[in-house]
């Protein structure tokens, strides 16, 4: 069976990579970093795919909410890498169910949250097909040679998180509440992941978009070491599986050097230690939760639906 | 009815630019600009999508084919505005058909092209729903304010069209053949980019990927002209309609100020004039073929699938 990871692993080896390319950083961060010649900043791009009937249901999702939550999710990958969101690309595939007005009020919901956090709007392409595909795409800057990585944790670093895990997992199976809020409208940690470059000077950081256990094991495999946790911060009603497992939080996991000091909130945001990164065992990416070792189940487009996508697999 | 230029129109009016911002150019050509902070180059950015039952046929694109032509189309944009392409991020979302032999040769197919055109690969996203959707932003460079625009063409331009037209859209309609080629195949024409734009300093210029009457009439809008124009160079056993209105030929249509001398050909690649830019009789966006108005005929998804789309509009 194949997963995301062997995907993109494969993805890697195709990659050519042309001599004097101002890429600094390409397939497997929150975004790839792109240096322009002669300037000051770093610029990171990201881009999220957001599809009918995998991660939104029509019947539950009222269209602004839908646009929203399509950008929400590209900001919060600037965030984890420290960025400042400068503008972004919209690619819409509409459906036969969705006339003008539900496109409108997508768009009117897209726009909101786009000018709250100082991105323009700057093109993008309309289309149409069977089910409604949206894909964002947005640019942030960094200055030169600091935007906050998966792979600078090491051994000794303490592990954070913000917030609380497991309300956007909640959250499905609600209707309203504090748990429904956190699936539909979840917040991008922009100011935070600003404050974590400038102010603790975190040696890495990600977003927990898949599920804690599964970005974590990324972050591990980023840096080439292992993790030892305890239990995180639990959203108020979530089941412990939620909290480890579940995926659209949207938090920021982060490491931080020894002696480094880390207040215990970000303005009205939990900062809780978790663990610490440890020596790893082998090649790295072993996450133990109070000591046992943990295993990822967080959400992967091609590990959940492997029957489907494993018939042919070579 | 709505249309996309109806939805565009509507969209640029939601956009808030934040003071200070580097875009220079946004929603409403081939592609947007930025301009970082110091940097010699402006970069370009644009994002097409290519959708299953759309833009392609699962029974009739051989997936090697479908991943080149994903990121033909984006390089296409880039070849528009005179650029050299940088780095590209694809978002994919597979289907249930689409296993992982099918997906190894979609990515083999788009890496390829990339690697031709010096085109890193530097991320993206994976995600599955019921169709295939690929969404391939491209990155591309320019010197600083030298991109090519679709709002240069002023009166007495001439009006220019690379190659022959409507052979896309009769490559549609067959199995084989150079027809059938230029449909599955297209070649973006990055070299005459560069070459309109050092070299012939062309005042204006965008790809032909949506059929020459709707796209001439575009590029009129966009500067504020009309145009006159007569029959464009016509690719073999093309019908007349499909050489006007027939989409995906992603040849170059441009124009040059008076006095500009142009080759009669780029390398293979005949170049020919078609008409001359012309005072808008009102505000511009006016085509006239042999001096009879040419309605714009080409593709737009909201039009074509009008009645889907205009039940409710506003």
């Amino acid at each position: 069976m194949r997963d995301e990871r062997a995907i993109t692993e494969r993805l890697k080896k195709l990659v050519s990579v042309p001599s004097g390319s101002r890429l600094v950083l390409g397939i497997g961060d929150d975004c790839a970093i792109y240096r322009p010649r002669g300037s000051a900043d770093d610029l990171l791009f990201t881009t999220d795919m957001f599809v009918e009937g995998t991660h939104f249901l029509r019947s539950s999702y009222p269209p602004a909410a839908a646009g929203r939550k399509a950008v929400a999710r590209s900001l919060s990958d600037i965030a984890a890498m420290g960025g400042a969101p400068r503008f972004c690309l919209v690619s819409l595939c509409v459906a036969p169910w969705s006339g003008p007005k539900w496109v409108d009020r997508f768009f009117d919901g897209l726009a909101k949250i786009a000018g709250e956090f100082g991105t323009i709007l700057a093109g993008g392409d309309l289309s149409h097909g069977e089910t409604v595909v949206c894909d964002v795409m947005i640019c942030g800057s960094v200055p030169r040679g600091r935007a906050l990585r998966r792979d600078g944790a090491r051994p000794g670093h303490r592990i954070y998180v913000s917030g609380a895990l497991g309300g956007a997992a909640l959250g499905l199976t609600m209707k309203s509440g504090k748990a429904r809020q956190r699936q539909v409208n979840p917040e991008p940690r922009l100011a935070l992941g600003q404050f974590l470059r400038e102010a603790l000077h975190a040696s890495s950081a990600m977003d927990v978009s898949d599920g804690l256990s599964l970005d974590l094991e990324r972050l591990c495999l980023a840096s080439g070491v292992d993790a030892e946790i305890t239990f995180p911060p639990q959203f108020p009603g979530s089941s412990p599986e939620q909290a480890l497992h579940g995926g659209e939080d949207y938090e920021l996991l982060f490491t931080v050097p020894e002696g480094q000091k880390v207040p215990s909130r970000f303005r009205d945001l939990e900062l809780t230690q978790i663990g610490r990164i440890t020596r790893p065992k082998s090649n790295g990416g072993s996450v133990f939760l109070n000591s046992e070792r943990l295993r990822a189940q967080g959400y992967d487009h091609f590990r959940e639906h492997g029957r489907e996508y494993s018939v042919s697999s070579t």
